[in-house]
């Protein structure tokens, strides 16, 4: 249980897939309240519940639509695959005025998903800045980690790079990153989320040439305070 | 000593500052013969001699100026800083044509040295493809080590991603980063060098945020076959 967090609301949109309910399962189980948004209220709901089988004792996960998950939500995370990136923002984008958006997203441009091949703003964090405006803050993260991992209660070598539009805003997502049970870092300003994003496709080329399945990174020589 | 090395020859430009000076002395210790270029050959005698210092038995380290050790090299690695890069490598650019190139330079700028700004080829060592053209192999490589620490014989907790135009010229490349007794892991074609180019400031931000001075990265989850 995340002190103080029990009031806060997450949206998951696209929630029903694998990255999603992972997270949404990791932050159901530290108290958060969860809502898993989709394009189908009825798959949200199917998820949903999936997860609450997962789930030990109380827990709030609640399945709707992608738009009514934001609307509740003081935090909204995307977990869409690269191709509803920009239809799904434009969709959320008036709910989400004011409120934290956390970008998951991973430009891959298949099948060459191992080339690293930014949209034309730098990155897709950079791209759902556009989007949304002035108005929301933007940050990046967990786009390295293998997210089947996260509902199988595995420790995860993976470090979470946090990059994001201000500082007060990576340190609200580094708060979700420890929930998760993840090691996080501040890794600066939304315009380093390339790296983070790019490193996605640096990894699925590792997996592929060093024959494993979920190659990730970890920061060295240095240490939380 | 490394095996049927002792004939190659590589040039290290720009070898005189730390970073040039630390793989110049790692690869000599490992038999291989060294160029050290400089703009100016006197500084480039002096590097020289300070790195045969360093070194126990015989060793083959030469200083002389950038064009010159380009000419007598097969393998051309290039440590300038980034505002020195263009230019460097129209200098050299005759001397290359078939050769490897491995490109150390990251494209930092000042003050914001923290914040990833490309170059308008994506990254600079497709900047320098686009200048060498495709009788050149070029390979990035090395971005993110902590080069003083090269030269103090210390363990080097930062793995090395190796990104380039083709598969055998990242393959040699990797042979380089083992004989300087790092870690190393091909990360794919050139496109892919964006990313460890622009880890060099999130590491530079990392360090600034926690307090640390050699932040670095390695590679979990996956092993050398």
């Amino acid at each position: 249980m995340v002190n103080g967090s029990l009031m806060l609301t997450i949206a998951v949109l696209g929630g029903t897939g694998k990255e999603g309910k992972g997270l949404a399962y990791r932050w159901a189980k530290a108290g958060y309240r969860v809502l898993i948004g989709s394009r189908s209220s009825e798959k949200a709901i199917k998820a949903a519940s999936e997860i609450i089988q997962l789930l030990e004792g109380s827990s709030s996960v609640v399945g709707t639509t992608n738009l009514e998950a934001a609307q509740q939500a003081e935090i909204i995370v995307l977990t869409v695959p690269y191709a509803g990136h920009r239809e799904t923002l434009e969709d959320v984008k008036d709910a989400l005025k004011g409120k934290l958006f956390v970008d998951v997203t991973v430009p891959l441009v298949p099948p060459k998903v191992s080339k690293v091949q930014m949209p034309a703003a730098g990155s897709a964090a950079q791209e759902a800045r556009e989007i949304l405006g002035e108005d929301v803050e933007v940050v990046a993260a967990f786009q390295n980690i293998s997210h089947e991992l996260l509902l199988d209660e595995e420790e995860i070598e993976c470090d979470v790079l946090v990059t994001g539009t201000s500082k007060k805003a990576r340190a609200e997502v580094l708060t979700l990153v420890e929930a998760a049970g993840l090691t996080g870092w501040d890794a600066g300003p939304i315009e380093n989320s390339v790296v983070v994003e790019g490193l996605t496709s640096v990894l699925i080329y590792i997996n592929k040439q060093y024959g494993s399945t979920y190659a990730g990174i970890k920061i060295t020589g240095a240490q939380h305070q």
